[in-house]
């Protein structure tokens, strides 16, 4: 096994807390706001696949805001336009989880470079890596919106190999979605799947090759078959 | 408009009532039927979708037992060899829906070829359609099998148009799941979706022509514009 040269991390869920996006939900929504956000972000990824598959991409945003009219509409929600466009706005917001800054800034230092590959379309990757403060530690940030199509396909994963120019297995790809774990080691990538709720691995002929409980047990896990 | 030669059915949900797997989940698992029925389904969804863009094509009898066992995993239900295969055996003798017969007579009976497009692999379509007495109506019986990708993958509703040798513009499509009607009319076929449960349309850009709330109203909607 080679070693890994550079690390792509999935954004929303994996990097970025959605947590903001729920308690708005609740906020706005009273009593609704857990159904709301299982239901919008249940869409969002069906409307990722089953938009790949039709071959009508539209970008993560447009699909972001479809779920959201579909939740809304399915739950019996009357949201008017300023709250739809507030909960829009959360997705540009989110805060990192508490260990991704110093996560990053070890794993930098062991001379990894850092991307994020996700199914963001640029407009909203931009503003969260700079609100985040994280335009230091990664320097590629890498949409599907090239490609117009979305995760798990290979044609997504190759993008990071095209622009890190490094073999695939010298590349470690993390995320909290194990299907997408599952999908970048289908591709071929060393697989991180950061399994914060305790949750089964999914059955897709492709398992992650690690399992971590949070960000922070990343650096040493890599650093170990280094040295 | 063309007047429509064919009609093809989606299987599971549209002519064939699901609701015996769900019975089963109930009294296998007192108290969590409910939950293991809906995950079940969920997962085995998106295990089409995901392996459908990862190329990593498994049959849907495999799919549908992968998922059956995640489901089982994620909610802590120990179920032994013998339950689970009662579980994947109850997908093989699921009854239709009460207006099936007679919908599908009067279809028939106005000169048009009817046919089943389905997910589902060979083996499980099989013993559905002779079991429910739909030989004698339905005439071809077409798995996405053949192609090794599942819906909604325009090469899917293609295999329809092969198999019947008639225009796509004069095959109706009826599914009770809205993506999957979504899918067949961003295919190009005249597409009726079955919205059983008050559900909104699905935001894909592509709706349904029409929608009826069970298929008995079917013969009536397709004989009107050609009459």
């Amino acid at each position: 096994m080679p070693p890994l040269r550079a690390i792509v991390f999935d954004a929303y869920g994996t990097l970025f807390d959605v947590h903001s996006v729920i308690a708005l939900c609740e906020q706005l929504c009273p009593g609704k706001g857990a159904a709301l956000s299982q239901l919008w972000r249940a869409k969002q990824l069906e409307y990722t696949w089953q938009r790949s598959l039709m071959r009508r991409y539209e970008d993560f945003a447009r699909i972001t805001d479809a779920a959201l009219r579909y939740a809304c509409a399915a739950l019996g929600l009357q949201i008017d336009e300023e709250r739809r466009r507030k909960l829009m706005d959360a997705y540009r917001t989110l805060a990192t989880f508490p260990e991704v800054g110093n996560a990053l800034a070890e794993l930098k230092a062991m001379k990894l470079r850092l991307a994020i590959l996700s199914n963001g379309s640029p407009a909203m990757l931009r503003p969260l890596t700079s609100n985040a403060g994280l335009r230091g530690l990664i320097g590629a940030v890498i949409s599907v919106d090239q490609r117009k199509i979305y995760k798990p396909s290979p044609a997504v994963y190759r993008l990071a190999v095209e622009r890190l120019r490094a073999p695939k297995t010298a590349i470690g790809f993390v995320s909290s979605n194990c299907w997408d774990a599952c999908g970048a080691k289908s591709f071929g990538f060393r697989t991180f799947w950061i399994n914060r709720t305790g949750a089964p691995v999914d059955e897709l002929g492709a398992a992650p090759d690690h399992v971590i409980g949070s960000l922070g047990e990343l650096p040493a896990l890599i650093r170990r078959p280094l040295s």
